[in-house]
């Protein structure tokens, strides 16, 4: 268990997150992993996981990593790309890594996988951050 | 109101659209309006609207518009700049249009805004589609 | 043709736009169109035109537009979607276009096309800007 | 040294990269290592390099990586973030890792840095490939 930091608290006080059910695993050093189920109500017209919740997730994920740090950071953009559907009943990792960070902005990566495979891989993420307060 | 097509009967089966209150007002020739409110459930951490939730309006708008011609087309990625945050109770428009198309590929692009006025823009979005269905 | 401006002044001083052949037909208010013709020294390995110098074509194009208003502005990034081929000959168009400006930032869209025809596109590039000197 | 691979013949075909002064150092299993010296010839009217001389050395690097199982594959697209500036005289070294295929498709990370330094970063670019040739 990693000791409380600003991305544990940020989460706590998340409840867009708490309502898909998300679960903060680790969180520290521009690092963070989350955990969460695909259930029936993210489901879209093609009975598919609605791709704005699998990247609800990644961007929940890569806000723990940047906010771990301290200072309020938020997103200012992101790229994702759909790599293969989510199911109802996935169990879903999302891994956030930082990749740089420069004056005030950063870069981070989120890998989102299936049910403890890396491998398996549901979409890859980069996120865009700008820190607010100094 | 539009006649009726593919993007209506998606949204109709698309339970997570219905959860965030997402509604269709316009779907035809590859564009798409539609309209939703922020409600205190889409707030994130920094009380501010998730950017989930609000990605996952502008991608619903995206197959929206995508899935306005008939054949079933999906996202395969995405990029997304988060302009101004969105608050609780503010009602939202997202305006889908299509940029290109080149065989089974589309790009599609989605701006979001507040209370009726185009220029005070939530985000841009900019989709890639593929048609998987003939 | 346009009043001179700052997207004038920097373009004669933009050495690698010369070498490139990149010529400004206007840049204005946000906008700005250029042409360029696809060269034997712009062939990749496949031989077609690399798509590095078709990005720098249309990141000059964004650079005229953003920079046309006067304020030194730089790119801080960028999304390019390649639609089709170019090869040897082709007469090339950049249209830059200003999707929205905010704070210091803006976005900015180009669309290169062929042979004058703006149906046969090329590539899709969506810039990000940052005003550096107020 | 690497054994010589479909990307070694590639790059030896690609007259824009001779252009640039671009050199393969390694390419093999969907990884690539190029360097690249930054001449009077590659700067902008800022008299900074321009984004599009940097793309294209990172859109190589990309390519080398990709190309190194085998088949043609080629750039469907690619997001771009410029980190910091670069000046005549920098020695740039451009590093492609694969970090995900899938059917046809890959998305490849390259890093850009200056001088031998890997935490002196020029840009982060994220290509997605599309292989053309089974």
């Amino acid at each position: 268990m990693d000791e409380r930091n600003a991305a544990h608290r940020m989460l706590e006080d998340d409840i867009a997150a708490k309502v898909l059910g998300i679960r903060l695993q680790h969180a520290a050093g521009g690092e963070a992993t989350l955990t969460m189920t695909v259930t029936a109500e993210m489901v879209n017209g093609h009975y598919l996981a609605h791709g704005g919740y699998l990247f609800a997730f990644a961007d929940t994920a890569f806000a723990a990593a940047c906010n771990s740090h301290g200072p309020v950071t938020v997103a200012s953009g992101a790229e994702v790309s759909f790599i293969t559907p989510a199911h109802v009943g996935d169990e879903l990792t999302a891994v956030a890594t930082e990749r740089v960070r420069y004056g005030r902005n950063g870069i981070y990566d989120v890998t989102v996988y299936r049910n403890g495979h890396p491998d398996d891989v549901v979409l890859e993420f980069r996120g865009r951050s700008r820190t607010i307060e100094r």
